[in-house]
């Protein structure tokens, strides 16, 4: 069993990502947790040396770093041969560009912007809050046909990536009521034997 | 050899990735115009019958239907054995995500506020672009330690990604001449044989 070690932060989705996958695949793992408030280049050493972007999340494997939450979702979908659905693999990692550059986008910005500022422009904020609602109608409509998760009938690594940002709506400041099936869509995901919310796993 | 056909349009970076790599492999397809000023629910039924995400670029091959540039850009380079870099094939997902999550994400948007539309805020105009010189800078720094390309001395699918929207800096109102790193790599594309920039390639 390789040695893993998580660096990650509890306000952020895309280190909920991973954790929740390490979780659900039952690896062992080391949590690391990084001071985001602290600039780039005053975080610990250990952290900059494995952190090809400067973001968390980071895995290291016996030594080799990974980055990027979804490259990271990928490798361990691969290496373990779990989370990976039931379509064909292109299918997954279709999802998983759809999340990066759509609803993580939007949703992770509109998040911050009022969560975490209280200067972001309202023009922005109203823009962040168009695509996030376009993006949400648009999974929305995919689970008009389906009753189970986004790639067959059990949770796929494209399930925990598009999830990742939506368990915070009061942060967001988005009522889900009006996408129906992305609730329950969430409420299967939570039924998931061992899922938790971010701050339950992230601390 | 499988029957390819692109669907595109002109002024999408996108599709210019996917026709980019298919004219650097010289995988011969057919080329077929999207007009993306007719409502999604407008287009062609033959185009909305595969365009999972109602986006352009789709790859059709032999039927089968592949989307999300990225995904097909992957794909590609595992079933050519080409344009795959010369490292783990992990570092080339990583950069595939963070180029969908960051420097496409904000210099496609920029680009579009200002060369497409004449009402977008200037607060959102403003963030883009400030996401948008974070993104340079990154990729700029980048190329400090490396002459040649993202991942070894030939191009591989991480550069196509990259470059995609980087072609139309005048549209994009970014001046380059501070980035001289990113400037120099993208000297170093328009060498590659069969290299044609966006409209050269997608009419």
């Amino acid at each position: 069993m390789p040695r893993l070690v998580l660096y990650g932060n509890r306000e952020s989705g895309y280190s909920y990502k991973v954790k929740l996958a390490l979780t659900l695949l039952g690896l062992e793992h080391e949590y690391r947790p990084v001071d985001l408030t602290i600039a780039r280049n005053h975080r610990p050493p250990e952290f900059r040396e494995v952190s090809r972007y400067g973001e968390v999340p980071v895995l290291v494997t016996d030594g080799e770093a990974l980055v990027q939450s979804n490259a990271i979702l990928m490798h361990l979908a691969r290496t373990t041969g779990q989370l990976r659905g039931e379509c064909d693999p292109d299918r997954t990692v279709e999802w998983l560009f759809w999340e990066a550059n759509r609803i993580t986008f939007s949703i992770s910005n509109l998040r911050f912007a009022r969560y975490f500022t209280n200067d972001t422009s309202p023009d922005v904020i109203a823009w962040l809050e168009s695509r996030a609602r376009a993006d949400l109608d648009r999974l929305d409509e995919e689970f008009r046909t389906k009753d189970a998760f986004l790639l067959g009938s059990t949770i796929s690594v494209a399930d925990i990536a598009c999830c990742s940002y939506l368990f915070w709506p009061e942060q967001t400041g988005i009522d889900y009521s009006a996408w129906r099936n992305v609730r329950a869509w969430l409420d299967r995901i939570r039924a998931v034997p061992g899922w938790a919310p971010p701050y339950g796993l992230l601390g």
